[in-house]
This record gives structure tokens, sequence and C-alpha cells, in this order.
């Protein structure tokens, strides 16, 4: 690929060429991250070009990525996921300059499918016909999704909390699906040795450092939904640090090709009952284990897999690190839906959660142009959203006992 | 509205004012259809404005729809949504032409989404604040949605049988839920007499004449992703009828303006446990009361209200009737979801069911465009996915127990 440059290892600095099985690195084993010849995407990209580009999907930024010129590519359609101003929100949590970038409007309704779908265009590109990972959910149905849609089989490894709609949904995808009687860690592990055993294309975003050039574009179309200024603030919901790593890549990308003339500040947004990126954030010692407690099960991940890159891409932003309750994130849950009609899952508004509570605390200047990306669907984890949302009225086909029922609860005078 | 001549009932031909309160016909009480001035579009929309028009959603075609010009619209991103074409599935089917619209892509995950964005625009635009509607689900998540990205108050009416995952999301847009314990007409009836005591904006889709020109919209974009071809089929699922009415009420008017030389055949597809509308097809004698004895739930409406606009549309686009299973509409689940990587509702995929069985039986040439229109997300009913998709392989982590069971799989060799 004539942008690319080479793999480099974030650790030892050790290049490798970006060919089809790169994975960590040959000489240390840390994660790699892909390099970009920025002069030469300057010379093929301007803001101009991309104006007139009709294909609003992830693969407009397609200089900007990692996939051959003239690759079949998913023919799902991937990102450009509306960007709210959201006003009434705002004004709850005290800022004039908010918006919500949904990403549960992707095609399997999550941030994922941008992954998915360079590790589907990838494997192809390989000439491969078998993909696999290892998920607590969403990169799974999103892998199982973009695999249908590419006409490839797809193993996926779920550890056995994975809600059951998500387990049903990549079922419905035709992939051959293995719920794993242990934790998450439990279900990398096996995934891993399976991958490797039968040479499998593997979509584990922490080992596949394509992935998260996938998920960067995210933040590309933040940039250029709004004008190709960048926000002052990013709020992010963190697990295993990919999805964070991936959105400040997407804005160096930019800041580096001249799209943009400053970078945001990242607001890193973790459950209480599993923070270990944070918690080294916070203390400034290594990343260490910590159970998975918490509803936000797409980001209960005890062993962070790329939590150096999201460590770097945190402090070089000068970002903070916010920490949310389960109850917290329940009620993100229902301002996002009752101020915007958005509906998030758990792990999908913690990064909301962890803005409003930054907000409250003085921590985000009013007048800060803030984005905070939702980035699953709460159609995903209904039993969670009937923790959030309670038990409707049960009322008898009656007009007396309506009347009765509301004037309980003073609905009407 | 300059491009409404007026609100024509369908059986007496009364012709109404197109008002903020324009519901049923003052003179028999049947339904009214809004009829454009047709000269009056064409003078004011090409296809080359159209072509350059920056807004990819239903209201990039406001001169086809009832809203006044200048009108607050609603900010969630509804309509335009994705045409694919799927030739795996048409393999499947023996068909070479074949599309699926997924409008499960929408903000609420249904196409619903289409008509409640015309509900909470005119009820804005007629000063109100308070929205009401009874819907099996889809139409109440969308009107909640819509309600609350707009800052207006909701009351939902839904039977008893509506799956929690729908109800959870509407109670997370801080809709007021009332699950009535009856029938789907038992919750028509008390959300009838409710919104007619307390004159809240009425949502009901069989009563509003102005909804159906939302859904409408699927048929202009799916013309416009064509090139302004129209298809020669189309299949829907059909529930109350408003749906596949609309749907050719989209063809027709791009019909009226030019736009498109012919018309496609219209395929009506439900459930067999609850198929009124096409019985009165199949034997020309007026609509009757049938059970709800299907999966599918969103089209399990035994008393269809807006039966007569659907049984026109079908007789006049010369189209046909298929009635299917629940087994077959779990079967078009699994191959949407394997073939194309698209994952819909029971009620979603009614229609490829039909489309399926019909191209089985002959009955659609192999070459013709067709059609098939996903009305909503498999999400929203994650039991009936389960239903449908089976369990996945449980196994502890050991790779030793995992060679084993996918030998007995036949997996791997």
């Amino acid at each position: 690929m004539r942008n690319i440059i080479a793999a480099v290892c974030i650790q030892c600095g050790e290049a490798h060429e970006a060919g089809d099985h790169t994975y960590t690195c040959k000489k240390c084993g840390s994660v790699l991250d892909i390099k970009y010849d920025y002069e030469y995407i300057k010379s093929r990209l301007t803001k101009e070009k991309l104006a007139s580009r009709n294909d609003y999907s992830m693969w407009r930024y397609k200089e900007l990525l990692p996939v051959e010129e003239g690759s079949v590519l998913t023919p799902l359609r991937i990102g450009w996921s509306p960007l709210y101003k959201v006003d009434r929100l705002g004004k709850q949590l005290g800022l004039t300059n908010l918006y919500i970038k949904d990403d549960g409007q992707n095609p399997t309704a999550s941030l994922k499918d941008r992954a998915s779908g360079i590790a589907v265009v990838r494997a192809r590109q390989a000439g491969m016909s078998v993909v696999a990972c290892s998920s607590t959910g969403n990169a799974a149905s999103s892998l199982a999704g973009s695999a249908a849609a590419m006409g490839l089989t797809s193993f996926i490894f779920v550890p056995e909390r994975a809600p059951k709609g998500k387990v049903a949904q990549l079922m419905i995808f035709g992939a051959h699906v293995v719920s794993v009687k242990g934790t998450y860690e439990d279900t990398f592990r096996l995934s891993a040795e399976a991958i490797e055993k039968w040479g499998w294309y593997n979509r584990n975003a922490a080992i596949n450092p394509y992935l998260l050039e996938g998920k960067k574009t995210v933040s590309l179309e933040i940039a250029e939904q709004l004008g190709f200024k960048a926000p002052d603030y990013v709020a992010v919901s963190v697990g295993d640090g990919c999805t964070i790593a991936g959105v400040w890549k997407g804005f160096k990308d930019l800041y580096e090709i001249g799209f943009i003339d400053k970078l945001p500040k990242l607001i890193s947004v973790q459950a209480s009952g599993c923070c270990p990126i944070n918690r080294a954030l916070e203390t400034g010692k290594p990343i260490e284990w910590m159970e998975e407690n918490t509803i936000a099960d797409s980001i209960a991940v005890g062993v962070p897999r790329n939590g150096e890159k999201a460590l770097r891409g945190v402090r070089e932003s000068q970002g903070i690190t916010v920490n949310v309750s389960d109850e917290e994130i329940f009620e993100a849950m229902r301002i996002l839906g009752a101020a915007c009609g958005i509906f998030g899952e758990p792990a999908g508004v913690t990064g909301t959660a962890g803005l409003k509570k930054a907000a409250d605390q003085g921590l985000i200047p009013k007048d800060a142009v803030v984005v905070s990306i939702v980035t699953g669907n709460g159609l995903k984890d209904a039993a969670s959203a009937q923790s959030a949302a309670g038990e409707p009225m049960h009322i008898p086909p009656d007009m007396g006992l309506l009347l009765e029922e509301f004037k309980k609860r003073n609905l009407i005078k």
C-alpha cells in the first residue's frame, strides 16, 4: 500500500513491513502502529476532493486507510453516522456546544463495524475465507455481519456473560459461535489458540494493528461534520483501549495532513467497577489486572489488550479521566433518550456519563465544543434498558382506570 | 401548504381542507388521502435539483411532503437507508436483480420513523406539545424517539404482548407508556378515547392521513437509489396496511411528476396466522376480523385500520399476495443474515419470506428488478432471534474440548 510506510512497534520502535499477516512486534511482542506517508496522502487528498464524494461511508477516507486501491469493499453501509447538536442535553450539562456522535446507527449497531469493515476487506485482499475473533459482543456481531455481507465464514468466541440479544444477532449472521465458560480473558486466549492452529484471519483488535485504522474513521467524520474544526473535547467509553486510541489516531492523521489545526483533549471514561486504564493514567503506574464488575459489558475488560496505545493517546491529548458507577451509566441512558431521542447501550453511553460527571464538577469550560461518542445501540441489551427504564403503567382497557392511574402519577390535573 | 390540494375521502370522495387536525372523513368516517398539486411540484422539483442536495434523509423530498416550508424538522437522521444489491441471496432465490432496502437502519430501527418524523413536525407546526399513539411497538418507539428529539411529550399505548426490548426503548425515550392488558384492538380503542379526551396530537397511522406520506419516502429513495428506474416488484410485510399503501403512494407520486415511467407490482406478504388483507384480496370479499396468531408481532393486526388503502394499492399495481408461516419467517431471518449481513425482526423480514416463496413457486421472472423492504431491525426482538438462530456452542476454555466439538459438528476435518 503506497500510503503506508511501515507497522512500527510502539514499545521498541522496530519497523515491520505492513503485510497481510503483520500482527504484533517480531522483536519484543508489543502492539504495532501503522505509520502513513502523510506527504503522499496530502498529494492525493484535499478537502475539496472529499467534499465532492458521494460515498457517505467510512470508505470516503480510503487514502487514510490500510486497504489496497481497487479492493473489494464491504457492501454494508458502515460509518457516516449522524453527529447531532444536542442543545437540550447541553443545557442539562451546562454546555453550550455539545454534540453526540451516534455510532449505534451502524449496520450491526455499534462502532465496532468500522474495525470489522477493515478486517473483512483485508482478509479478502489476502485471499482468506475464514475470519475470527473473541469479543464481549459488539466486535463479534460486527465481524459476523461484515463477513456474511462479504461471503466469508466467521468463527466467533464470546464469554458466556455476553447478552443473549448480541449472541442471537451473530448466530443469525451465520457465524460459528463458541460461548466460552469463563472470563473475557479466557475467551481471548482460546480464540488466539484456535486462530493460530487453523490459520484464520485474526480480527482481535489488540493484535491486529489495522483495525484501529477503521475505528479512527469516527474522528475523520466528526471533524468533517464540524467543517474541519476539531472539537475541544471528545468523550469516549474505554474498555480494551482500542477505540479511544483509534479516536486519537483519526484526529492526529487529520492534523498531520493539515485538515485541522489543533487536537482535542480526550475524556477517557471507564466504569468504576473496571477501570484499569484510568487507574494507570491517574497513578502513573503500569496497567494492572482488575475485576470486571460493571453492567457495561462491552467495556468490562480486566486486562486491556491495547492499554498502552490508550494511555499514550490520553496523555498526548492532555486529556482527563473519569470513572462512573453503573447508576450513573443508567442515568446517561435516560438523559440521552429523553433529551435527544438517542438510545445507547450501557457501554455505549459511558462516555456521556463521564462527560456529565466532568461537567458537573466544572472540569469542562461552558462554551467548549464537546463531542460525546455513543458507541453502541441500546437495543443490544434490552435487559439493561429495562433496568434503567423501569416498568410501564399496566392498565386494563378502561378509561376510568386510566384516568385514575394518570391522576396517581400527576400526569393530568 | 401550497403543494397540497386537499385531503380526499377514499370512499365517498369528499374533499377536506388539509388542516392540522384533519383526520378521517367528516361525511362518511372513512380514511383520507392527501392529494398533491403535481404541476406545482413539477415546477419546484427536478431530478437535477434533487441530485445536488446534501440532505441524505427523508427531508430531501420536502416538496412531496405535507410540511410547511421552513418548518422545524426532526433532528434525527430518518431515511436514506441503504439499498443493497444482494447477489448471493439473489442466487439462492433464483433472481438476478435482487435488492434489499434495509429500513432497520433508521434512528429507532424501523421504517415507522418515517411516519413519526412527519407526526412530530406537524404537531409542532400546529403548536402542540403532546403526541400520542397506540402501537404494537415500532410506531411507539419511533414516536417516542422523534418526540424526545423534538422536545415534545409522548403518551404511548402498547398491547401487553409487545416485546420487552421495544417497551424498554420507548421508556428510555422518556415516553409515558401505558401497557394495555388486551389485544391490539383494545389498545387502539383506549388510545383513541384518551387522545380525544385530552386533545393530544394523534399519531395513529390509520387515522392520521399525513403519516402515510412519511412512509412513502421509502419508495422515493428506492427509485432515486436505482437512478430513477422503478423496480418491477416490491415485496412488503403487511399488517395495518399503512406501509404498503405508503410504498404505493411514493411510486405513484414519482410517476405523476415524471420521475419514473412505470410502476412496480406490489407483493403483499402477510403471516398465515393473521392475513385479513390478503384474504380480502384473494377472495374479493371485504376485510374481516382475524385472530392475531403469529410471531411477527408488528404485523399481527386482526382488524387492519388502513386495509382499504392497501387493497387499492395492491390491486392497482396488479400485485400478488403471499402468506407465510412463522417457520418461513425464521428462515428469512437466517438467509438475510447469512447471505447479506442484514438482521431483521420477524415482521421486518416477512416481505422477504414471501418473496422467497413466490420466487420458489416461479411467480417472479428471473431477471425482474425486485426490491424487498426490511422494515425493522432484529435487535428489537431478541427472543425471536434466539428462536430463529438456536444456541451457540457452549465450551470451557480448553482447546481439546473445542477440537472435539468442532469435529462433532464437521467444522474441521
